[in-house]
């Protein structure tokens, strides 16, 4: 156990809490604010962003997509620096904030944005990011990683950077009232998954990592059994827990999986599947296949996530629990929900999976392209 | 749940660690390392100290006392302005973390220091501040609050204040090997009543901070329990739990009650009661007097910490595991173990709270001077 953690985000969270803004950007920032499709327009979020910038000199840039791609992102460098704009608030779920981080390290940097990703340009400056975050599942509002896709060569890669550590992040709960029951059963996933790709590992003698992770799938699963009843008490909670999922804590000195992610990137970046459900279609096989390494770790889950006792089968139950979760929330775990010829997209995923060299993967590195396509291949049944 | 989370400080954790302060202090910065009674200089902290600052411009400040007092730590303010120091380095546990505080605030105030103990001046600026960690206990290391005593006046009183968050905490669990038994035992009892003082309130529908904290009582009631035995491992988890204790994440959005530590400060105040064993004292009758309040978490905490069934006096057995606990490490729950004549005691303290203000303690303010007085009395017996 030797780690170094290190989290400098301010979380300013409730209710009412976008209009703190103002005391956390300094006065001077010419302010570019970052957004999607345009949802906050309709559900009173970029109203308050604007009261709260009054006195600001800002512009917008719309139009970042789910899984954001530098294409459009570099438009966005482009008129930060046209502008002279020197602050990004990115008012979105994670695919905006992603993108903010991207926008921040590029504009600092006179090569090419992509550079950033495939570890050609390592970031060392960014311009500073506030985050008002309208839909609870990444994360990304408080740690310092970001994922963007590539059009053109249809990667999708991830960058971390301490310097795009967003300065503050506004969680206000109400956001998730306008939000379709889709995106919020995907923040649910999404969050659950991050927790397991940090916990689900071999035992570590981290008692307090441990606990942490277990309450966080614990109250992932009451909210998910709950989720027609959402009230405020709900929201909040979704809120801090998807927040809780991937700030680096639970992570601190411990293994750390994440084969899940990078398998389901490929499935999103090929076919364009959500996110969310990319996970939940990976995460369960994945399970299946290293079984023997992750046995211990899937028992204690077992009993102490969803209550099952001990027995022969525990694992094995303890994966069924998780898919049947998804399930419940009506998210498939099966690749031939979202794919015709399995065959073709398997074989596409491999080759993507080897082009982007995440050809050994998994908290010991044992998920190979070979292991990579026996996962996928189970990820049929679901 | 309307809250603001802000904790800034790197946490450097693991053994060998200490080595890794010359990368987080900048070159040109003039350092006082600020320590206490000298035990770095016989378990070779201060030698990997004085390693680390080759090439830095350093001197020492020694002798900061438990319960650290103004009339000490205004001679290292002192010292700061006339060698001109910009940096302290605090090599000690909670006491000297905590005047490391004072320093840094007092060293950019012209009035009186003692005036940011009274609340006359308002901390808004402070020199930066490290801290090399070696009594694992009071999570001073990643907090912004500081607890001072005044020995011309008997008080013992707190302050907080963001700009004194440390930059840096080194967490080595090694310097837990040369620690007296009696002061390992402190900083688990500490620990645990840091944790009780944020969760044994009252229900509040926020299962991501019950869980967080339950999972810290748990890992105490372990360490303590295995205190025998305790290896690399178990110095690593008592390390990284008292600083989770006390470093504002379990205890954000959540009531918070802090009347244990607000009376224990003056049994510590006027007699000289070793921090942790003056919680040990209070908390159990305390929690007695306000059984109604808190039942319901005492019945939480109960099934959830201690393993214990439901039942009719399940609060009450909560009490009572958790006064076996501290007893089974040798710590008493008694007042007349300190005090000859208790009568006295308990009248010096209830004057010294009315005249420190503490007049409406605990997270209902429900604790007035005739509340504290029921409690020191039922005390008396432990």
């Amino acid at each position: 156990m030797k780690f170094s953690f290190y989290n400098p985000t301010t979380i300013q969270f409730g209710q009412g809490q976008i209009a703190s803004i103002s005391t956390l950007i300094e006065k001077d920032k010419k302010v570019l604010v970052l957004y999607g499709g345009g949802s906050i327009k309709k559900n009173g979020v970029y109203d308050q962003v604007e009261q709260a910038l009054d006195g600001y000199t800002w512009e917008t840039f719309g139009g970042v997509e789910p899984n954001p791609t530098r294409e459009t992102l570099d438009k966005a460098v482009e008129q930060m620096r046209t502008s002279g704009l020197d602050f990004i608030l990115a008012v979105g779920g994670g695919s905006v904030i992603d993108g903010a981080k991207y926008v921040a390290a590029a504009a600092c940097y006179d090569g090419d944005g992509w550079d950033i990703l495939i570890g050609k340009h390592t970031v060392t400056k960014a311009l500073p990011i506030g985050a008002v975050l309208t839909l609870p599942a990444t994360g990304s509002e408080s740690n310092c990683a970001s994922v963007v896709s590539n059009k053109a060569t249809l990667q999708k890669l991830p960058f971390m950077a301490p310097s795009v550590f967003p300065k503050f992040a506004v969680l206000d709960p109400d956001v998730v009232k306008s939000l379709p029951e889709k995106q919020v059963v995907n923040g649910v996933v999404d969050a659950f998954v991050h927790v397991c790709e940090q916990y689900l590992t071999f035992p570590q003698n981290a008692p307090v990592q441990d606990g942490y992770a277990e309450t966080l799938l614990r109250t992932l699963v009451d909210l998910g059994n709950t989720i027609e009843q959402k009230d405020d008490v709900w929201r909040a909670n979704l809120m801090w827990t998807a927040n809780q999922a991937l700030n680096g804590l639970i992570g601190s000195g411990v293994a750390q999986d994440w084969a899940t992610h990078m398998i389901g990137h490929e499935l999103t970046a090929l076919y364009g599947v959500d996110h969310a459900r990319s996970l939940a279609i990976v995460q369960p096989a994945l399970l299946k296949v290293q079984l023997d390494a992750k046995k211990a770790k899937l028992e204690q889950m077992g009993q102490k996530v969803f209550g099952l006792a001990p027995s022969e089968t525990l694992a094995l139950d303890t994966i069924d629990a998780i898919a049947a979760f998804y399930n419940g929330l009506n998210v498939s775990t099966s690749l031939t929900e979202h794919n015709e010829s399995k065959e073709e997209a398997i074989e596409a995923v491999i080759s993507q999976l080897e082009k982007n060299k995440m050809v050994a993967l998994g908290e010991s590195q044992a998920i190979t392209p070979e292991v990579s396509r026996s996962i996928l291949d189970l990820a049929v049944a679901g």
